[in-house]
């Protein structure tokens, strides 16, 4: 299966300038990317596919083939379908970069489950990973996508899945989801967050990540 | 499999408070746990199960058997499980009421998960489900109680098992939470929300659950 990982290069993690630097962001969001990037090489779905393409808005330096798109996301993922045309024999998988917690078995799980669309719904009303088996569907990003992506599916005819996964629904922008990391987490994205002097806090209902 | 549902009926859903009254509180905590039991009885466990029983602070009226303990969460599991005495033929569930996305296909992914202890974990290092298939675990679900729950199982020798879903990941604790019902809830605690006036907000970020 061809996998893209959209990266934002240049802004990302905006949600967390309250909590980390710009820089700190960067490097951050480089360590999450590397995360994704080895669970999905762990994968089965790796062993006869083409390694996954980061599509960034700016040039990185990654251990995977990079394809630089300027245009917003929902853009540039569909100029990524457009030039593939997926199909039932040749799906095309959108992995978001956040993904800390993914592991190879949770995106077994993704690429296994049948549909001509497939989505891992993000907390939020997000869509954190699609499997497209559809030539006709495109993505839009903007606004609550996990309804918007269902509603875009049964426009062009295609039928659509859910996967329920724990690891695919956290995207990590928010400092609560910092924890998580923290907790659920075993890469360079824990160990970068471990390195930057976070730790749990227990105050009181969810468990947060504090640093003094 | 024998179910043990808590649910705290005198004081619930206490992070609510700054969007819904305590009455209102109390309602949308009834209409949760209208959801879970439904998904329970959905279950393929159910075909050959006693009903769940709602281990409730006080009397409450519900389509299932009630046990009144008013002790802590913690002390009133523990006490049921002391009665139970868990092992592989006898399991012990335990499914947390708050639980509002829990379908019949999620907890038979739990169910259906071998090991001695089986843990559903929750956002925020919450423990949202357990399954019990060991005479000497026990429950504390004080402070970051995933990892509280894991060490406690290696410390009677039992094996542990995550089980990754989202939906039993999504307690329904706090404002954000309310959002996840909306999208992606269908029973009687999403009519609730819709009937109290709450539709989603998109004003950036992960989409918000608001009324006027």
């Amino acid at each position: 299966m061809e996998v893209v990982v959209p990266f934002a290069a240049e802004r990302p993690k905006t949600r967390l300038e309250g909590v980390l630097t710009v820089e700190e962001r960067r490097e951050f969001a480089g360590a999450m990317l590397a995360d994704v990037l080895t669970s999905l090489d762990a994968s089965h779905h790796a062993g006869d596919s083409p390694r996954p393409t980061v599509l960034t808005t700016a040039p990185v330096t990654v251990d995977a083939p990079v394809r630089v798109d300027q245009r917003p996301l929902s853009d540039a993922v569909n100029a990524f379908l457009d030039e593939r045309t997926p199909g039932p024999d040749s799906p095309v998988a959108v992995v978001m970069s956040d993904l800390a917690l993914a592991t190879a078995e949770s995106l077994e799980s993704l690429f296994s489950t049948p549909g001509d669309v497939v989505v891992a719904p993000g907390l939020g009303g997000g869509t954190n990973c699609l499997v497209v088996r559809h030539p006709e569907f495109r993505v839009d990003y903007h606004g609550v996508s996990y309804c918007d992506h269902h509603r875009a599916a049964e426009s062009v005819g295609a039928t659509v899945r859910d996967v329920d996964s724990r690891r695919l629904a956290i995207d990590v922008d928010e400092p609560a989801d910092l924890a998580e990391v923290l907790i659920h987490g075993d890469g360079p994205a824990r160990e970068w967050l471990v390195g930057a002097g976070f730790t749990l806090s227990t105050d009181g209902g969810r468990v947060r990540a504090v640093r003094e």
